[in-house]
């Protein structure tokens, strides 16, 4: 299974049953992203999403150092220019064509890390140390944030001089109660620490250091995967889907979801091992 | 006026002036709901929203141990073939079918529940000991939440092989700011405590024990119901309102309530009260 | 340029470059507002908003006793009979036509507090002692929230017999991530202090008093004002457009936004700053 | 089951198998509408909408001069006086008390005429003759409206002194095409013939008489009614879903329902009956 | 009170009993808009608005030859030069500050057409002669729509370089229910006649020559002013509010605008009047 | 160029400057569609989307015969077996396990008909003969419909047991302005003529014979094809976005849209060829 897992800058394995770990592993770069990496990590996760080997991710970098510093601006040319030769097939001077270039660009981007919202299965992001940029609008499409004492988080795009626009400004604002702290590390693009990040939640949980919070993060992510697939694909699917929309629109979503999902033979065993103090096993999903 | 609200497994009574009190009373099977219970519940609560005699409501649960254990699984079969005699007036083992009768049942359920956050009137719900599943579902569809120390929350759905669908996926994320922890606890189905709670904002007070947290919360509820009728019930309409919209959406809704509201009595009232350091009374709602 | 901020019980300031000062000045009223100030409030912030020698703007109240006690009750007269006397040409005792004059007084009213969302450059509310009715509405609308040890807050309106209708019952649910919390203080009326703001996160930082926290206000200002305006100004206007809609469609417009955006000069002389360790310097906008 | 369905001023009858002719019975007084017969059509289609005996229903008029003239206004005092002693226990001279009861009667009434689009089953109005104001709210929240070559239509409200309020002008924009249309026909009440009707597309079809119409409704509802139950109930579903949300909403709704309604043998059998040019028989449903 | 409404390129008189008849009056240039015009056409309707003397208008254009040829492109250069100077302080090669002064541009002229929607009176346009252009963007935010024989209409603005950007892409596929049309009209930018408006419903009548179009107009405003304004206002309120949203939002805002709204004594007199076939008088409003 | 369009099924020809002309090619099968046609016309209208050789796209079906029948079913098995093999390694009969194969599968389906929707160059979809089920659907997701005298249409689905799935039931309501007629045809899946889809406006021209809609459709794709790609793609998009949206929502994004498209020379070149009479010529997009 590790052989269909094999995708550059990625480390992928599979720790416990039913577990897949996706490591971010360009260290000597801090794991910062160069375009491959995004497409590959688009590709792992679309992979992941319908591998029914598969019921729960946990997702780190790799390296002492960083998460990811985010972009490597050494290498990407967020410039119009730079765009325009990915996806326009002549240079071009005028603003418009320019603009086309830019916004199917960001569009294939933005693609790359929604595939983690959309996986089907539920993701937990593991941070440390340096955790820069890109490291938010990926860990932001992911369920759950853990980070190690060490990790410092800055929203760094408008000291480059853009608005976030991979995903950070979209997500944020519903991850995170405190409109008025948002705006301040958006805007301010200042480093904050994981005491910041828990007490306004951004992250769930902070652990010593970097062995620790994966550790954790395998723990929760096995304990995930031991439950029912189709009451925990659900959950992910339900929440995603009410955080975007009013109330009564998610009570409708949700009935007609578990109108084919409350036949499931998994509620029985469910019920049935909870009775009997035994674990439950599942069929693959 | 006690006489009127005569309903198996729930006691209601009447503490102060325009306050009720609604306990959940089966405390020998920690308030597990059957499916009588949510059909009264909901009569009591529709009955409360028309009610004049009524400007605030307490909900509380019977007993030391719990506000409720959620459903009591030893009599509600929630499987499918439960729901299909329950709404379609022939078995069948065609899963469209089926569906439908799950879906017909999925609703009618989640309505009971919706009542409590359609009832005009704001209700608190002060929880205390075992508060786990429907605890949930239920205190999310109050307005305030307040508990006891003791009390031990838990979404335990996946536990039983399902998506949480009355509510709670629904309502969590829009009223605690943290996604990452709203996601841990509806994909772990973990016990956590009150400390927790209060952290990220599930409850906004923590008392004590049980007398103590139902005691503040008829406090709570005897300030809440000397004020205008006119002014709270408008709060609580609008504050629902605005959590599932855009502020612009929320603006123009509240201006076309008010432009009806503003001409009521109570403004004055209210007004010459404060003037005269007098507690206003105003008319019946 | 003073010159041309002239306005009455405002006091409009340039302290540091690229930044403005905004003072309620009233103070002999507890800057209690009356109408005049949130016609000016609102003309004030419409001329910054398209002022390209203004990057970023901090909101303060003269005076040691309060940022703002809100409306000026013994002037102000919230009833219907005013409303009418000020929108229709003629008195009525007629419900339906009292109400379209309530109808368009509130929305005028509305649109001038909006005036501050609007505004294309972020504004920090820097807040002390009383801070009631209005100081929410208003503050609500700015981006940052920063408060005095000091600071009483109050969301007083069903103390005065209505529902607040200029904006705090719209944007509350949104700033802050406790839904609990929201309704007991819009239900109760009660005063609560920088503490629990704090931890709720309606305000995003604490300082010792009036002093300190004007000062905290201009540096977080000076430091937005030293970015990008191209970066900073798409940065609100999307953390606003995304608060209130899907990820989905925050990430679409956040593309079709940056398809013009990412054509600046700014993010070349930001970057080459970065790489050159200087202040990048840019165009007016 | 005739016996189940007697209720005063309507008739239920059963003209072919798993249809239902539901006819509106007050033909002396042009089949105007008192309370208790909006109050019946509702109790009438909640019942048919989960009886597995009925796939199709159609819905005439008694008599041969009117469909329905409407509200009855020589019995039904739409004033706010009325409206209070149904809903408040107290009659009441205070403005915003005598709203709420006006909204909770409002909502009641809009809920009876609701019950036909959330009736299960497609509804075909056959209308003739006089059919004003109520004509069209209830028509409106059938699916397929057909008419007899000489009917009359109005839509009254404004010559009342009313907007229209329970659900002719939510539902008329999203039937017909032609806003301007629309508009000209609410702002002057004007009397509208047929083809007007049909030009616009407020109808689909216009026969010679009321027989004719009759006859022709009933032959399209045992039409409808010997397909699958399973396809033309999700059919109704998703239709009226999609009308209110964007093309992205309604595919994503669409899937959720079809995971489980693709399931059912009815799939299966239709096929088979296709191939065999016979006809399919279906479960009940 | 003909003086109230002096404004260059426009005739602004009261041909009946509350009605207006605004005139575009710039004939010797086929109408065309230069900027001075629009920023009127915005201010008239605002004032109307509020007039209580006013209760249904009528728009035409003078001249034989065009309700509007458009843009008046001699004078007018929607370049982004032009936009610059405008509302940038100065001129600008830099592509987001000029996206910047662009976007100002064209959100200050969409107010102004929108301010036709936002009028609480009826609009009736009748179109004659060349309709090209902002005579779409313009009549689409009217409310009725009436046209003579020779009126031609083209959406011309693809063959000037540009998307149409002012109201007629936004407005148009709500108002006509025929989107095959509106894109072949959109995309070809041809010129098509009054037979083909009718029939796609764009108009809603078509009259011999400018004089019948003009009277007609008039006859149908003179019929709407003598309606309830309690109950007109409200129409075009609701109808406009419903076409947006989905049928249950429009339900609920219909119920809480006519809490207020019914308890006009309007319906009184409206009633009374009808019994007494006697036509009423209403108060201003 | 032609070289790079071969796909199976599909004829890919450019009969003119800057035009497409894609023809389903299975005639011997009336074009009924397999699996691997619906992957092929999702992958030609991808690469055609941003192709800057090709400005708009014609669709048609080869043969005399149809245009298509719809799927094939003696191939095609949509039942939730063949749908479980397609996406989950192993066959399940479990009903919740099926229904997330069957979920997948649709939402590919779906996908690749969307497709065309999301392609950025207008599509005409030309139909003659037998046009049923996926031609629905498929144009549909067209910008324009263009049809045959002889063609026939239906929406099949409800004959095989099922509620349409691939779209038209989601904008099939957006399309045309006849709800009656929608529910009509969706219901009883009745056979209707080229007369009827050209009155209710499915389609927006009706041509003699196969080779003159064809003829008719290549001639307005060269019209629109000679317009500026800046203009034509943005008035796609903004009336794609604005059909789904409130006219508010479309009148922001398209301001947002055009501060980067009014930049373009086209604009330019567009005002002087209109000026000189001279056929602009403009960059490829």
């Amino acid at each position: 299974m590790a052989e269909e897992y094999k995708y550059e800058y990625f480390n992928v394995t599979f720790p416990a049953e039913y577990v897949a770990h996706v490591e971010i592993n360009r260290p000597e770069k801090l794991n910062a992203f160069v375009e491959q990496m995004w497409l590959n990590l688009s590709a792992i996760f679309k992979r992941l999403s319908h591998d029914s080997n598969i019921r729960s991710i946990i997702l780190t970098g790799s390296g002492d150092r960083a998460f990811t510093a985010g972009l490597d601006v050494t290498v990407i040319d967020r410039s119009p220019q730079a765009a325009s030769q990915g996806t326009l097939s002549q240079s071009s001077s005028d603003s418009a064509r320019t603009a086309t270039a830019l916004r199917r660009h960001i569009f294939e981007f933005q693609g790359c890390i929604t595939a983690l919202e959309k996986c089907e299965k539920p993701i937990i992001a593991a941070l440390h140390g340096i955790s820069y940029g890109l490291a938010l609008d990926i860990s932001l499409a992911c369920d759950i944030r853990l980070c190690a004492a060490d990790t410092r988080f800055s929203i760094k795009e408008v000291d480059i001089g853009l608005a976030a626009d991979i995903g950070t400004l979209s997500r944020l604002p519903k991850a995170v109660g405190n409109f008025s702290w948002v705006k301040d590390v958006c805007l301010s693009a200042r480093i904050f620490g994981s005491d910041e990040a828990e007490k306004v939640g951004l992250v769930s949980g902070v652990y010593g250091g970097k062995a620790e919070v994966v550790s954790e993060g395998l723990k929760l992510a096995s304990l995930i995967a031991s439950k029912s697939p189709v009451a925990v694909q659900g959950t992910k699917e339900i929440l995603n889907y009410s955080r975007d929309r009013s109330v009564e629109e998610g009570l409708r979503y949700t009935a007609v979801w578990n109108q084919a999902m409350l036949q499931t033979q998994d509620v029985k065993d469910a019920m049935l091992s909870g009775l009997q103090k035994k674990t439950p096993r599942f069929s693959k999903l």
